[in-house]
């Protein structure tokens, strides 16, 4: 990967890619639900809630909508959910607490110790749909060491859309293919290529548990292709 | 404090309060200047850089000129003094090198200490002046350890207009009573008072050198007056 000498910035989709959102919300709810007396079958309150992420953000893509952070999209969907799954006697304490369960994902196993090789000689940040504010707070929850947080709100655009590339980049003062977009999902990575960034695909074959139907395998010749951070490092030369 | 309580980020001024401009230019620029053959009064030369700063920032505050970064200012600063101290033979290599003294400023001995205690209760992060990519390698240069770096980028609005914090208090789902602004300027803290931002002062008497002739010492009752990032951090109780 002769690109790599170029690069000098690896932003990262995060949800799916860095951190197991799947699990990571079973865990958490089946635990506030056991304390709370509520039952539910909390897979599939996650998927649920995942299922209601791409239509949520294509209001706002598609302009019907003005700029809306992603933790008010969650919200909305959240409380489209506990009615769906009749959940009653929550607070509204109670609410926000579960909203915030995407401020508390887990990094996959080897997430942690791939940043931290390659944020001794890359720039290391985030490039998410997921606003600033949940993003830093996931951040200090997981332990991971970004040098920046990037995200959408950042660009004020939505992925897939280029300016959430395009923008990203310009604010680190970086030309597009200085930047290097890593990602478990195909159709990311398309779109940053298409802006001109590079790409890294890291597979995660468990984002969706049993339920997975696609992203088992990069799907073009990306720049570099990894099974997981720590490979992603020692391909970037780190 | 009982104050500490609510805050939740602790947000810093950048130049003179973290990092030490004027001697890391005065030892840049001489080594700098020494390999390249170049004399001048290189306390002078940054002196003058720094003079130039404020009316750089009012042409865009005033709105007579649109949004532009820090770097940019920088730049049209330096060749104007380039060409009045007389420097010559210098490529536009060696003036991007110069340019980028800023994003090679050392921090204060006791900040990075601080900032490391302060980070396991707080969110620590910058809100400066400094474009995002310039503080984003300053940090990466001098190991400061901030959760996000908040700019008066991200707000598009150089402090101290309100907007400038305002904007980052929302970027981090706070209210501005959550957020401290730490500074060793009691205007900057002043306008951050005005905003509703609480307030820590840290003096730092030696940013000017010999030439120093204010904020020596907090002027108003700021929420924290401390003389480092260590007491500081006792201060909120970390």
């Amino acid at each position: 990967m002769t690109a790599k000498l170029e690069v000098q910035a690896l932003l990262y989709d995060v949800f799916g890619t860095v951190v197991d959102w799947r699990g990571s919300i079973i865990d958490d709810l089946s635990r506030f639900g056991a304390e709370k007396g509520l039952r539910a079958d909390w897979a599939a309150f996650a998927d649920e809630w995942r299922g209601l992420y791409q239509p949520g953000l294509e209001e706002v893509r598609s302009g019907r909508r003005p700029w809306t952070i992603l933790d008010v999209l969650h919200r909305e969907s959240l409380d489209k959910l506990i009615a769906k799954f009749g959940l009653t006697g929550l607070s509204e304490a109670d609410k926000v607490h579960m909203n915030k369960v995407w401020h508390r994902l887990r990094p996959w196993p080897d997430a942690v110790a791939g940043l931290t090789r390659l944020k001794r000689r890359y720039i290391i940040g985030t490039l998410s749909n997921g606003n600033v504010g949940l993003l830093t707070r996931m951040a200090k929850f997981g332990g991971l060491p970004w040098d920046v947080v990037l995200s959408a709100e950042t660009a004020r655009a939505y992925k897939p859309l280029p300016q959430a590339y395009l923008a990203n980049a310009a604010i680190l003062n970086l030309e597009p293919g200085q930047v290097m977009l890593v990602a478990a999902h195909n159709s990311d990575l398309a779109a940053a290529a298409s802006a001109g960034l590079r790409t890294g695909f890291v597979a995660r074959p468990m984002e969706y548990g049993p339920n997975q139907k696609r992203d088992f395998k990069a799907e073009r010749d990306w720049d570099v292709v990894a099974d997981s951070f720590i490979s992603l490092a020692e391909a970037m030369g780190c």
